[in-house]
Formats: structure tokens, C-alpha cells, sequence
């Protein structure tokens, strides 16, 4: 980070939406990256063991919006935070200060409080958390171990008869034994009708012989989301298979263009054509995949205008979908570790 | 809200983190709502689908940052998301909008392609949320009602030897056959050593007689989340026991406080002067409450600074908390619907 404050000509970075990046606690309100010295995490007095307990950041402030009686050795800043991160600021003689974004109000108060140089720059952070460090990939592939285990729960329990809503639950609970702290994202189990919604959840509808049934479902470990989906049938029309056959056929031809240094647009093109050949483009509406880490959709974006480069230790999804009304949709997605020439699967039993 | 729009100067509202409140789907990204004439729901077309069948909204706009083949009767506008807002904005003639907050790179290309005046006044919106429609008292009384099933479920599993997790985890997958798309936040667990960090969740640890055991959890129902504290005893101590008791106590003084026009920070003073009165005020470390909706924390804030007034039909919890390391923490949180003379209970067996 530090050489990047550098290269912009900034003092320090201001993270208000990337906390749990930089100091490994959801605890902490905003964290103060400066270019020399070590980073300060802000915290309400609510948090502020739980933060001392789980992050790295050693110089922890905590306010209180109120006066109050104090524990035994506590130390409390009676301010309000953006007061608190003014102080902080003038303290380490901050100039230019970048920032993930915040809201006007917030930006205006700060000014008010101590007037320097504030810049948007999400991008920045953005950037730097496409390239996965070691111990985040490993988050990321127990994270993905985790989901694997809820989709064979769900593969498992799929039969005419059984709503929606009833798989997804047992997926999820299989899920959380395994230490997910929960869902990413709404799990999908959409079947018949449903399957053709490409973001319908979990309903009371039962399954029904003559449906696809579309599974999407992640975990949450340490933070860090996974994301994979499965199309199931129950005695399928030739049609229904022929949607199913060409998502596989479409990830797979995706998946062979993975490697540091494609284009991500190039991956999603590879998938895309193969569907626009079989003359489905059409019902193909949505990006090819996306970077995961502690946000289940964060960059890269693997879409026709995406300007990403794929690089190796990103954590990027592959999930080419084909929704056809009246007949059903499919969508074959998994998690891949870009590497120098190819990639790693983690969202598969090897792993 | 057009009387606000009015009373404000405004032609239309331009919502981006409420978008699922004036549309009733989460499909969308942007909501316009002009003075005269009907709201406009953005939505990419991925979700357009989703939000045609969920949302009350007729007309809904889809755009697609990419030119693609469209299904029979499908009508897409091959735009970036800022610009199919900036020709609504431009379609309905407005000179100044407000917003609920964006980022300043979205503000300056809206501004560039539609150079009009655009306000930030998120507590615009905020104010309108407080007060639930009958609606979404219905959900809020369902959401409720889900979350003390999960909370009867980990009352009967609380003995030496479970782990946290996996009295989360039961608690949690009742509360998902019962109806709820999940935890509005992490279920918290937290027992001995981790029932004095007000927000821990749940982790491997086994529970041990002598602890208190604070669970902390909420339901999710079509979007309206809930919030409920228990706190149990295994062989409790004397200290323990006390601690358990006086919030209670306070929880039952800060209830007797709540009913329209009183100030929400007379609640919060209820509560914390009997802690005070008995020698832990400097273990009470947050307020004593906030309203719960479609997010599980949203105004008002029952706290010693906050400015708010109860008003009717206003949902929010009461939850006085005492911390003692060592010893041990207890929270006791209800939800309430908020009346003209007292208020109803939500989080009981007789709803």
C-alpha cells in the first residue's frame, strides 16, 4: 500500500469500506493508512475489545459519542468519529489523503474539521484486492470447500416432492456445521419457472418431475465468500438437456482460455461465442464470471467491456448461463485461482 | 414522499440504498421518484425479470453496459446504468434532484451527462423509514415471530459440553424451515470469556458450567430483519446472577418509558440510570436500542445523544447490555411496535 500512496503523492489512505481488508476485524469503523508509520484503527467503545482480540493493528482508537463512566484502564475518545479521524489526520500531519469513498456529509464534516486534500480513490484498494495473498487463499479455498459440501447436500436431497426452500435450508445448515459463519448471498434453488429468474432465491415451490433446478450457494469463512452453482434435472426434455450440455461446453471452453495475462473479456467471449453458435446468445444475459474474495462479487469483472487482465492469485469465478422461458435455465459456475499457465479448481473434491 | 419533494424544492428523488423499500425488490439499482407522474425502477438485465415479478412498479428500465442478441419482445437499453438515469432524469425534465448518497465518481458522470443540481439527503429517507406501514408491521410481527422460534431452539440446546456453533447453527436452520432467507447478522454465541465482547458471534468454544451464555439473533422475512437477546445461566455465580438481573430491571424501566412523544433518549436514560444506580454504568458500553426494518439497524437510535421521538407505528428494540470481564456479560433485547399510549411486544409467545 505504502508504495502506492507514493505514486499518487498522498500522505495516507482512509478506509472507511475496506476495513476488514487492512486490519482483519469487522470490528473497526475506518482505518488510517498512513505512508510512514503504522495504521490507526478506529472503533466505538461497542467493538473495541472484540477488535483488540482480532486484528493486527496494534494502534487501536475508540470513541464514544457520550460521557461515560470508564472500565478500569480503558482509554475512550468522547468525540464523534469523524472527529476522532480528523485528530488522527492532523497527528500524523496528513496533506492528501485518499479515500475507498464516503458519504458528502461525512466528506464535508471532515473538511470542516481539519481542511486538506481529500481524494476518491476506490479503484486503488479495488486493485489491490484482485491479487489474492497466500493466507487469503487459503481462506478462499476452505471457503469453497465449505460450499462444495452444501451443494452435495443439495445434490443429494433434490427428488420431485421437496420445495426449494428445504434444500437450500439443509445446505445451509450442512454449510454452517463446517464453520461457514453464513451465506454471501441468498441461496438459489430455483426450479421449473424459478430456474429461468437467473437471481430467484428459495421459494415454498416444490420440485417437480420435468424441471431444471438450478443450485447457486456460497460460504463465509473468516470473511471470505465462495460461490458455485450446479444444474440438477429430473427427467429432462432433450431441450432441457441440450441448455444443460451447452453451459457445460461453454465453461469448459471459458476455462481453457484462463491464464495470467488473457484479457478477462477474452475469457468471457470464449463462452459467449460457443452459446451464440448454438444460436442461444440470446439468453445468455449476464458477464461470464467475477473476482471473489471477501466480497462474493468484487473485480475482475469477466464480461464483454471488462478492461481486466486476469493475474495470477486472482480468485475468479466462471459461470456461463443459458435461461430459456417456458423451458428452463442452467448455469455451471466454479471457483478458479488464476496461475502463470492456467488455473487451479477449488470448488471440487481434490482440493 | 412527493410532499417531501415538494416541501424541498425537488422534481424527483433519485434512491440508491433504498431502492427495495419504494420498489418491494432487491433486483433493482436505482429508483427514480419524480414529483409528478410514476417512479422509474433501473434494473440491468440480468435481475429485470426478477423485478418485474416481485416489484409494484410498472415502469422498469433495463439497461446493459454491452450490445447483445435479445429475446422476442425484450427491450434493453445498451447503456451504462448512470446513463439510462441521467435520460430518466433528463425524459422527466428535473432541475434538482436528491439522493441518498453515491459515490463521487457517479455524481460527477450524472453531473456530466445531465447537468442539473443534485442533493445528498439521505435522512430523507431515513425519516420516512421510521414510521412502518401496516405492511411492514406484518413482516417486522413475522420476522419477530421467526426469531423466538430460533431463540426456543437454542434454549433448549444450551448445555456444558455444545459448542456456540453448533447452537447457532440449530437455531439458525429452524429459523430458515420457518420462513427466514437468513441472518440479518451473525448469530451471536458467546459464552464465558466471550459473552463480555458485546459482538462476538459464534465460535468452536464448548460452553462450561459457571458461564453466562448471551444469544443474540435475528430472522430475515421478505426483507424485514428482527433482533432478540437471551441470556442464559449454567450453575451461575452470585455476580453472575446479579448482572442478569439488573438488566432486566433495566430493560423493564426503559419499556415503561416508550410511548409516542416521549424522547428516544429518555428510554436510553431509564435503562442507564438504574445500571448506574447500582455501580456497572461503566459496563454498559452501547445504547439501549435502535429501529429495526429492512436493515436491522436503522434510526431512530435510543441513545444518550440521540435527538429522536417516539412516534407511533415506529419499530425498535430495548436491549440494555452489562459487560464484566472476568465475570461475565448479559443483554436483554426485545423488539417493540411503538403506540400512542405504551407499546406492543413483538419478540413474545402471545403474538
Amino acid at each position: 500500500m505504502k508504495h502506492l500512496l507514493d505514486a499518487r503523492g498522498l500522505d495516507a489512505f482512509l478506509a472507511i469500506h475496506n476495513v476488514r481488508y487492512f486490519s482483519g476485524t469487522s470490528a473497526g469503523k475506518a482505518i488510517i493508512l498512513p505512508k510512514k508509520g503504522d495504521p490507526i484503527l478506529i472503533c466505538s467503545r461497542l467493538e473495541s475489545d472484540q477488535a483488540r482480540q482480532e486484528s493486527w493493528i496494534r494502534d487501536i482508537r475508540v470513541f464514544s459519542s457520550w460521557k461515560a463512566a470508564l472500565r478500569r484502564g480503558e482509554r475512550v475518545y468522547f468525540r464523534k468519529p469523524w472527529q476522532l479521524i480528523a485528530e488522527c489526520l492532523q497527528e500524523i500531519d496528513a496533506r492528501a489523503v485518499g479515500h475507498d469513498g464516503m458519504r458528502e456529509d461525512l466528506i464535508r464534516k471532515l473538511r470542516g474539521a481539519y481542511p486538506i486534500s481529500y481524494l476518491e480513490l476506490p479503484e486503488l484498494v479495488l486493485d489491490l484486492r484482485k491479487i489474492k495473498s497466500r493466507e487469503e487463499l487459503r481462506l478462499l479455498r476452505k471457503s469453497a470447500k465449505i460450499a462444495l459440501r452444501g451443494m452435495n447436500c443439495a445434490a443429494e436431497l433434490i427428488t420431485a416432492g421437496r420445495s426449494e426452500l428445504e434444500i437450500a435450508a439443509e445446505a445451509e445448515y450442512e454449510m454452517r456445521k463446517a464453520g461457514s459463519e453464513g451465506t454471501p448471498f441468498p441461496t438459489i434453488v430455483a426450479s421449473g419457472k424459478n430456474s429461468w429468474l437467473p437471481h430467484a432465491a428459495a421459494t415454498e415451490k416444490k420440485i417437480k418431475k420435468g424441471e431444471l433446478v438450478v443450485v447457486d450457494l456460497g460460504a463465509t469463512y473468516e470473511g471470505y465468500a465462495s460461490d458455485m452453482t450446479r444444474t440438477f434435472t429430473l427427467s429432462p426434455t432433450r431441450k432441457q438437456l441440450r441448455i444443460l450440455q451447452l453451459v457445460k461446453l461453454a465453461q469448459h471452453a471459458a476455462l481453457k482460455k484462463v491464464k495470467a495475462g488473457t484479457k478477462a473479456k477474452t475469457v468471457d467471449m470464449a463462452a459467449r461465442t460457443l452459446i451464440t453458435r448454438h444460436g442461444y446468445a440470446r439468453f445468455f444475459t449476464h458477464g461470464t464470471g467475477h473476482g471473489v474474495g471477501l466480497n462474493v462479487h468484487e473485480p475482475p469483472s469477466l464480461a464483454p467491456t471488462s478492461e481486466d487482465l486476469l493475474k495470477p492469485k486472482m480468485v475468479i469465478t466462471v459461470e456461463p448461463g443459458i435461461y430459456v422461458p417456458q423451458v428452463g435455465g442452467a448455469r455451471w459456475e466454479d471457483m478458479v485461482v488464476v496461475k502463470d499457465k492456467g488455473f487451479t479448481l477449488i470448488t471440487c473434491r481434490k482440493d
